[in-house]
């Protein structure tokens, strides 16, 4: 398969002097774009970038992080984006572990190249990514992109590394997850034909670029030709505005970010009518949230999409026929949807043979988008790769027609007595409790049972019940073997990861320090 | 990427009891389709089909033929359909070239089996795919696959050889094209988001198989999920019937099928509702004759493809967009589209340059659409495939915005007076006279011009007129030298290759030989 870059060289050919990036009061032609993407990759290389180096990326969405992620690529070289959501110590982990050539840091970041470079022998240059004059001991962007020659794309493609993505890991530390050319080209074929992407689209980017649904998605678009439309951030307001500034056509959104949408008085004035198609993922979607949405935007197609970084990501999707009023009967809103075209996607056991649909068991899949492995950990790329699949750590089913259903994550799942508990089917029923905000469900030891079920639970705010209410809540609606032994009502915020999953390690920890063994 | 019979998992896993395949009064789920398969695929392996072995097919359209496909290749094996519009010795030095270890011959053809195995030591059976009983000597195909256990996926994948496809070659003698797994996969990955091809989709193959666009559709509907509707071939009533009956989504025409479907009264009575999609190719379309077929079926979109066997087939697509009446005026309905998602398109200058949009040279193509070689041809395969680009051979040029415009054969291109004349630019024009029902030009040698430009012209039946008439009719309409200098009007009919093109360079041999040499 072509490599990433090609997509620039295509679009040049395509729509040389039509939009390629939308950013603010910035805009780029396609030809534009090429011709700064090739004069990065040279300011790159003369900054020291060399051959397979790492560039590792910084900084709030923009153009220039486009930009970053293509001239890393075009001058030979992988993008390493880091969550700035992170702590610096986080953060100087993953550099010193990804040792690269050069850091690029946004405006907003700089102040932090002195932490994040400190002991990394290998950087070479850091270089400031914004419009003034860069700080003493960095490069500015713009003068080195105007100073440079652009030059030939490097080609880099098939297995070469494109990508190195940190997940944030919620039990350990950070994983590179190494994403080659041929598995982000393989994601936009599996998917560019149900997400609609062609050079029509205008596509919204608010989501992080450091995560891979982010990423994947820049280079969909690029190869499809589509233009690219940057917000720092989401914010629901500014979201709006831009949908009807640009004519957005394309856009991602989480649940809480529809959630923040519908409660935008921006919202009630427009159904924004240019918008094709919405996707959505990464959270379990409440069913009357997607409702919601989807009356205040009658024209988009909804469609789901399931993955996670190691697949480049997607590996199911429900597609936007499933959303429509006369399936929901089937009960297909509630699964992850299906395989993609390229992707193989099958439920094992736990002596990793296939099981029968509608039996739980662990999500895998094998094909052209699977990760090429974990940056320096040969022993857990060998674990998680074993026999040829990756192995998700999500538990879930497939229905008779290859719906799947994801139930939980492997840890998080609860054995007590023998029987399977799921932690998300336990926390689904407490959220439907009038006075809970945030819940984690969770396994402690127990002599008896082996596990018992336990619940972490913060109130919404002015709301009052307790533990016994919501055991009692629970009863009336899954199995009795099911609902929390014991509930702890907790005045805290939850702790949080860095991509803000509950921190359920962090809450079964403190739990056990502060309560007598049972034993 | 995955093979070609990881379609066949995912069409059993997406719809295990919706039709996979229609042929007339037959019908199969996706669960007694993939059954069907492995028990062929079975009953190969027993008839002495080997590891990478490969299985020749003679026979008209019909389920049989796509099962023959896919238990080919589930084997472990390759499918070679051959053209059954060749003479028996052509047939002969194919089976020869690509010594088979199976043959399966449709009931129409099972009397050439002692001809074709003729001194072919490498054929173990040969499997005659019919209801009836076969003949002595060889296997029945139903009986066979009765008669089988399902064997395994042989699971083969990448670069391993899928088919084996003899282009008729207009100058020299057939040449097996082989073509891989991913070759056709990425096929798949190009054209089945501009195709709209689903699982929702009923595609009519009517073509016949042994043609690359036929071949690589059964692929891409396979891949999607899709429905496929069989008919032994081509007629027009046939084909409007089968469209109603069927409510068939998606269909493949060249524009003499168009001529034929208009011109049949069943389609006076119906705009063919159920057609979503109609692509067309492999010949220029007459822009009178694609309105006409638009105004007929006002719901379909229509596609334009082009490409060439040995690029499995299609590296450039005029999107349905781009026969909308706006843009008309753009004159892009005369181009072949614009490159397609992972191929890469250029035109090159005789020096194997790159030329800049607007200047014609020879079409070149790269890619994982792009063959793997010429079957047992080493010198070919690298003139084809210099520099890692697929030398099409036929001449064109790019504008501004990526459309590319083919304009000839290289071979057919004349040289006269260091001008080029482009053969097909001067046969529109030829075409355009009302007495004129078939044209060739071609270049015959000149002492002065290099080569002349030479008319070979048949009439319409009653119609007459001159060649000197024929001459003023061009120089109204193109340049001087373009111009034909001299005008054959042939009474028989014209010298056709097994791909029904016109062989000029036979009219060329029948010329020099009846004329004494201008020298």
């Amino acid at each position: 398969m072509p490599g990433l870059t090609q997509g620039i060289h295509r679009g040049r050919m395509l729509r040389p002097e039509h939009l390629a990036v939308i950013d603010g009061e910035r805009s780029f032609t396609w030809n534009r774009f090429a011709d700064r993407v090739a004069r990065l990759a040279g300011a790159f290389q003369s900054h020291g970038l060399t051959h397979g180096g790492r560039v590792l990326l910084l900084a709030l969405n923009s153009h220039r992080s486009l930009e970053c992620f293509y001239a890393a690529m075009w001058a030979g070289g992988v993008i390493v984006p880091l969550n700035h959501r992170l702590s610096r110590g986080q953060l100087a982990a993953q550099v010193a572990d990804c040792a690269p050539d050069l850091i690029v840091l946004g405006e907003d970041f700089a102040a932090m190249a002195t932490d994040l470079r400190a002991g990394v022998d290998s950087v070479r240059s850091v270089v400031q990514a914004g419009d003034g004059t860069a700080p003493v001991g960095m490069a500015s962007y713009e003068s080195a992109l105007a100073d440079a020659r652009p030059v030939p794309d490097a080609g880099r493609s098939g297995d070469d590394l494109a990508c190195l993505l940190y997940t944030s890991g919620t039990t350990s530390a950070a994983k590179g997850v190494m994403l080659s050319h041929t598995n982000f080209i393989a994601n936009t074929a599996n998917t560019v034909s149900e997400l609609g992407l062609s050079e029509q689209t205008v596509h919204l980017h608010h989501g992080p670029l450091f995560h891979v649904a982010a990423a994947a998605r820049l280079f969909s678009v690029t190869h499809a030709a589509g233009c690219h439309v940057f917000l720092p951030r989401f914010v629901a307001a500014d979201v709006i505005a831009e949908i009807e500034r640009s004519g957005i056509t394309h856009a991602t959104f989480v649940p809480t970010m529809f959630r923040a949408m519908l409660d935008d008085q921006a919202l009630a004035g427009s159904t924004l009518p240019s918008l094709q198609v919405i996707s959505y993922g990464s959270a379990p979607m409440p069913e009357a949230l997607l409702d919601e949405m989807m009356r205040a935007l009658p024209g988009a197609r909804f469609v789901q999409s399931y993955g996670m970084t190691e697949l480049s990501p997607v590996v199911t999707m429900l597609g936007w026929r499933d959303h429509l009023p006369e399936r929901r009967a089937s009960g297909v809103l509630r699964s992850a949807g299906r395989p993609v075209l390229f992707a193989r996607v099958a439920v094992f056991g736990p002596d990793d043979q296939p099981l029968a649909a509608g039996e739980a068991g662990e999500i895998v899949a094998r094909g052209p988008n699977v990760m090429q492995g974990y940056w320096n950990r040969p022993a857990l790329t060998a674990e998680a790769l074993r026999n040829g699949w990756m192995h998700t750590g999500d538990i879930g089913y497939f229905d008779s027609a290859g719906y799947l259903y994801v139930v939980d994550r492997l840890k998080d799942m609860i054995i007590s007595g023998g029987e399977n508990v799921y932690s998300q089917e336990v926390e689904n029923v407490l959220s439907l409790h009038s006075a809970v905000s945030q819940c984690a469900v969770l396994g402690l030891p127990h002599p008896h049972w082996g596990e018992s079920v336990h619940a972490v639970v913060t109130l919404k705010a002015g709301a009052a019940t307790t533990p016994e209410a919501l055991i009692a809540h629970c009863r009336e609606r899954i199995a009795h073997y099911k609902c929390p032994r014991s509930i702890e009502i907790r005045e805290l915020p939850m702790p949080l990861s860095g991509a803000n999953k509950i921190l359920k390690s962090t809450l079964r920890d403190e739990h056990l320090a502060r309560t007598p063994s049972p034993t």
